[in-house]
């Protein structure tokens, strides 16, 4: 007799039933302590299988409750991770245990319609739903703390860069709004993500399901999912979701990186502009002057993983559907890694955003030394003199050129010195009067004149605001609304438990 | 005196204005046989950014008529891109093209509130727009002609397989809608990265567009964008839509790779199950013998290419914001040639695909011949037996290794074996009758019987059907929309020229 | 006062000193059970640092003593690892251990003239060259594998295929050859990226080193380096040498998975051309017939994560030299990683690749059954009668449609068959003795006369063996000789505290 | 009669031969004008294979002679890129022109033993061994430049940076031999790189060769290919090879960028330490003031896509070896690409790098302005007192923590601030001599100080560029052994049509 003994049950792989040989320890792939945070997604498809399964009569209902009645005192016990742990078999953990403790012809029950394919699938969707929503939360979170703190700096002036060279004067509120819509895009995203990773796959077996009636509407509600994939082989099979969801981690956290280098860079002695709270800095071992701003690093550094993990991602499926299976473990351990990395990186921005120190006198000073305020005065003259646009902007090229090689800062700048230019350039003065030059040089007047829509103005920023705080609303009823399905799911399984248990 | 003779007008860096010696030629980056393509686009924002100037009157309005006079003539003449070639200056063609036609007085007029930012970033906006309205269309005909395939196709068993292993029979209609499905998803990402592509940053110039009341939304609406950018700073510097859209592209296409292997791997003489037409083939300067299909190893190759252009992006944009600027080249010719490629393997697949030669009677013999129906077996002990998942699982385990050690056929299984194999799990045969064994063995019994939500049974494939062709309608009518204001974009600037030049 | 107090010494970065507040807990960088596998490295660098800034005279000899026993005693103790999981501190484990054992006085003499720079550099190194000679141990002994595996099969003849078609036929010893020859090149690769890594940049400290007179050569000679860094600034913030090792590990890793999905290939019931065995394989936990190969797919999906890997170490890098130094971490971990799973990867094709069932009769039957040999039938044509090769070639391409339309197997053709072919082509018969057809469409005979350099025939590959085996010789003398400093550093520790504590 | 009239020859796919139809025009393969670039290798091994085979008596010798006098005219006219072009027919353009010149039954002998599979291995690996020798070339010939560069400025002193913070003082010198060693290694790598590449594949058709007796060794030399591959499965199946030149390209232009980026920051208005020449620089349409650097920009993209090139040729090849053939197409592509941005990057360096203005009494004062010899400091006092390492790190800590609050400049630090730190420390004043601090505190001196091996002391940067000197000697040497068998090859050629066509 092959038929092992309940109570010492190692599973359905051993040597003499299909195969002839023990695997061979190091390729154990069903083992609980590789997916250890993922355990519980097992145990909420074991009880909502079995749930069915009774509900359905496709198991008698005595062998129904008897299993349900073993889960449920694993929740009540609160030790489902650590008796499959302990008990070890990793997917299918829930019938090893519910074997040793029930019987093959009880436990033996439980797996009916399932196969590795589909608990596989259902444990990285849950799994990956539940940190997207961790992760759009955060977003959320964060979006609210950058937009109050734009309120605090409407006229905050700063330079623009571009080319690593001063452009043109700017306000830190219209730069942090600039993170602001993109993480509003960042959120459709990620909701798109989330509606496509959180259907469920459940019933599918491996790719065509079973032929036993499952009831896959059933199964997919009490785990959560909004939804049911009409078609099993798609359902397995397809990986695009996994794509999809690795790479809008990827672009939010490269957002989160470049963000991190423009605070990096801020940070340096030669900027200056900004400084982080201690407690976000370590020093060095050797040179005691240093505080080195450890948190945008690790963010940048994990970023790099989060793309890499794409990488590995695309590179797993390039190959015939049928033939990467236990591959994907690869792809699906990067995305449960950048996962838990976004949401631990975007608490630590949430967090140290609204605690930077900005050095505002500097900022201000920086936006008119640079001659970032050189495309004003070409408007002015424009404006003023009726100049064609290019003329003006060679005029102005010319005394830059000058003013540099006399070593004259921008707002040293005489009428006399743009004739000069005007000069050299058409062989004519332009006049400009001495208040339209001082106009025209300042920065924080500049910023003010950018009124066009989207510019950085501070009636501008202002009136933008509402737009951002009603998409920002709009967002959180949206994501409240993809989450409320995973809301009654727990709920719906609590009063099928419930009732069947009674 | 500086100032350029018009006639032969070069542009605005020449040396002796800001900058002191001439480019070294290698580093022109204005040049217009470098964005020949996308030429057009250039064409495009220069008749909108002059119409709004002139109705605005931010330029006088005889100078605005004579440019929007000699831009209209490019079209009628048919020769914008030919002139733009001609003149040289990349973006700035169209201004130097006028200044030479019209002098500097009008045609330096032109530039007013622009900059190579806005230019760069509207000119990849509407040409990653246009082509990503092209990769739509032909991704929704795509899903048309599969599910016209699959609808011909109900009953057409043939093997399913994971690990590289006959796994269960599935139907090729269950598989092609496996494909819709995925495309469905596809429609969906691309949908929205053609909503956060097709958004103007005409008018932010390079970060804070200008002090003239440029009028955004006017210039957004004549260039067919269906909304404009709310900061400006955001509308040029961040670039997680090219993000987006890359990745959303590698998706699509690694999707077309996968399909491919699976085509090529069907194809080989050992699997035998389809053939191509030849016209997608070639054959070998030596191995006369040789059918090569060409079609699915170039679009493999292709998807590469795009994945490859992904990271490219992920890579220039690793920076803080304001540096990589030129860079940026890189990742647009990237996103540039992949709309190509997928719009052409689109193409061929959408015209190979129900040309493809399938041999039926193999893929049903096939189904039966390597126990891709195992399954079915134990699924009839449990139902004619009530016997628990797990024991008749290992019963039929054992029943598959002595068949492999005796060489019989899963057809060729008599009751007697199912005993044997069950006598040897726990000491008591089954009893199995006949009748209910060859049932349990027949694959297209078996597909006939996986009547899940989403399984292949014929009826439910029919079922699906109706939701396929509903999403469809609904995705179409989703297409049409989002390329609504590219086409009222075309007549506004019509109806604008006919009323300025009128 | 603001000194700790030892016997509780928490480390250098407390709050009060150069900084105002106590790191973020998340942050802390310093961690032991974060660098687990690599403490051996920082224990090592403890050791021959403080050897040599006693030798040297740069702190007290009695305190040199009394350090260098204390170190002495954890590896007498063996129990390194655990004191510094204890102790905490990461790579400062030893200076946090010995100031709560010997007083800051004495402890806190370690560290001069190194920094975390160094510190984990050095680790870096030794940890990477360690890996590297591991996977080179197990590289050569693989190819071992493969030469005596070859050597038994210079007669077993097989298919050879082109765009997944069949090509020409070869034996499984010119396949696994080819393999060898791959290997040959992983190992030149290898041997350099080790020459690069085991460069010693102790004492470089972050860029300059201190102004203290080190011996470098002296703490690299004891660290079992092969020489040492000439530029300090080189030494520690170039990281050429990691893309160098990450990328060859890459390569060497997606050779592997080629390979691997060869065998997934050759494996199919379709293809059926060779067997796992059962040790390496799983089934189904629904589809008791699967006998799926797991380590193939593991391979795959873990060369997927090196090349993921690959990608992360460049993106890190994409900044000035000056801002990746904690991000590193990011690349660092996963050059670990890939390490130690190439190892495994390795060890298993080793062990199974020898104990693949091949199936030589089918392997044989289908070199001949889908025209492979059809260039043989050219080159008959050209040998016997003169032809020139083009005519040839496609006399036999009408023929092999010609088969193909009426169903003719290639050994079924007569040389009436030719003749119509060669007439609808030319209009004129060939003339071919049946002989010399019979010998042309023979594909043992085929690979028999493929005795050109490098060809398959047996008697060239036994030639080709010679070589292979010289080579291999040669690359084992060079393994040695690279692993000889290792060796000698490990003596030459020993022998100085000896010494030292005489 | 289905033979192709000589004069209008379409090549040997032809519909009605193997095939039923003409191929889809999109998916023609051997267009000339894809490989416009690498026309001259297969004209190469044209000349090469037909004097092979005439010398051999492979062909009668009159239609060897007729073949080569016709390919050698090519030569004579200048036109062989023109009548490829003209000709059509990509690498079998040389038969497809033959034919049509010299008939078919001349012309159809040149192809006697060869596959498209060893043209397109041929052509690469010429293109890439070529490309390869180019880069090498500009590598020797930047290192010279630097070289020289370092020399003049042993004593430029400037800040050392790591976390984007001051570290420690260096010297210009320093960082830029840092910078050498580093191209050491990539000369190394390239060498290698070179090694694999430059072995033919000749003669190995698509994988066994054929059943003629082939001097492949003859071919080689002909084409200057150092050796011969000595398995003809790997050598037109394996592609480490090119793994390994796009990865060893791939780390080369990454560190390329690198110093991309650090120029770019060391050129922003706040670091101001550098500034590059006018005709690298362009200037905006817009922002008049700008002088954007252009040449570092471009440098940075092409190197993204250098990485994105390598992502490719792995995602390619990830697939079974005989499936992906015409995929690789894509790889090629990117490697040709590459080569030749390369080669234009190292050339724009090294043309920019001498002139670069450096703003050095600048960077000398930034060196003393923000702490970067606290390190020095801590080592007096190590020195003076003898005091342990982490004591005196501890106390210049707190000092500098005190100078931050005080705004107080290093080096306006007096011992008395030294002393209250030590008092905040350990509640005992230190009691340096005045001088002492001084000394510690002066970035020159500390500079030159270190003078440990590979340290930035002038003396000691003196003594290692004999170091550098020596080994670019030998690098020099090896690129001219390496580069030998080409040039060898050449005269060959020569020398071998001279005796046939004698």
């Amino acid at each position: 007799m092959l038929k092992q003994d309940s109570a010492s049950y190692k599973g359905f792989r051993t040597a003499g039933i299909r195969l002839r040989e023990e695997l061979v320890p190091s390729l154990v792939s069903h083992r609980s302590d590789k997916i250890k945070d993922q355990l519980y997604t097992i145990h909420m498809f074991d009880k909502a299988h079995v749930t069915m399964l009774t509900e359905e009569g496709l198991i008698p209902k005595e062998d129904g409750i008897s299993l349900l009645a073993a889960l449920r005192q694993m929740d009540l016990d609160g030790n489902s991770d650590d008796l499959r742990l302990h008990h070890g078999g990793g997917m299918h953990s829930g019938e090893q245990y519910l074997i040793r403790l029930l019987g093959e012809e009880v436990g033996g029950r439980m797996h009916l319609g399932r196969s590795s394919g589909d608990l596989g699938e259902v444990s990285i969707r849950i799994f990956a739903r539940d940190g997207l929503l961790a992760v759009l939360e955060k977003v959320l979170a964060f979006r609210q703390t950058l937009m109050t703190l734009a309120e605090q700096h409407f006229d905050t002036v700063m330079p623009g860069y571009t080319h690593a060279q001063h452009a043109q004067p700017t306000t830190y509120a219209h730069m942090i709004l600039s993170w602001v819509s993109v993480l509003e895009r960042d959120t459709a995203r990620l909701l798109l993500a989330l509606t496509h990773m959180n259907r469920s796959p459940a019933g599918a077996a491996i790719l065509t399901g079973s032929d036993f009636p499952m009831n896959r509407h059933r199964v997919g509600a009490l785990l959560g999912f909004s939804g049911v994939e009409k078609n099993t082989f798609d359902a397995i099979l397809s990986h695009d979701n996994l794509f999809e969801t690795a790479s809008t981690l990827a672009t939010l956290h490269m957002n989160l990186a470049r963000w991190s280098e423009d605070l990096m860079l801020y940070n340096t002695s030669e900027f200056g502009m900004i400084d982080f709270p201690d407690r976000f800095c370590g020093t060095s071992s050797i040179m005691m002057q240093k505080k080195n701003a450890y948190a945008p690093q690790y963010i940048k550094g994990a970023a790099a993983e989060t793309v890499g993990g794409l990488m590995t991602a695309y590179l797993v499926e390039k190959d015939p559907t049928s033939i990467p299976i236990l591959d994907r473990t690869s792809s699906r351990e990067a995305i449960a890694r950048s996962l838990g990395k976004i949401v631990r990186d975007l608490g630590w921005m949430n967090e140290f955003m609204p605690l930077l120190d900005l050095r505002k006198d500097l900022m201000l000073a920086r936006s008119g030394m640079f001659w970032a305020q050189a495309a004003d005065l070409a408007g002015m003259l424009v404006r003023a003199k009726g100049m064609n646009w290019r003329t003006a902007h060679q005029i102005v090229g010319i005394l830059v050129r000058v003013t540099e090689d006399r070593d004259i800062a921008p707002l040293d700048v005489t009428t006399e010195l743009v004739d000069e230019a005007a000069m050299l350039y058409m062989d004519m003065p332009v006049g400009l009067d001495p208040q339209q030059l001082k106009e025209a040089l300042d920065p924080t007047l500049g910023v003010n004149r950018r009124t066009l829509y989207g510019g950085p103005a501070p009636t501008e920023v202002a009136e933008r605001m509402v737009e951002y705080r009603e998409i920002f609303a709009a967002d959180m009823a949206r994501f409240e609304a993809a989450r409320q399905p995973v809301l009654d799911g727990q709920r719906l399984q609590e009063e099928a438990l419930d009732a069947l248990l009674a």
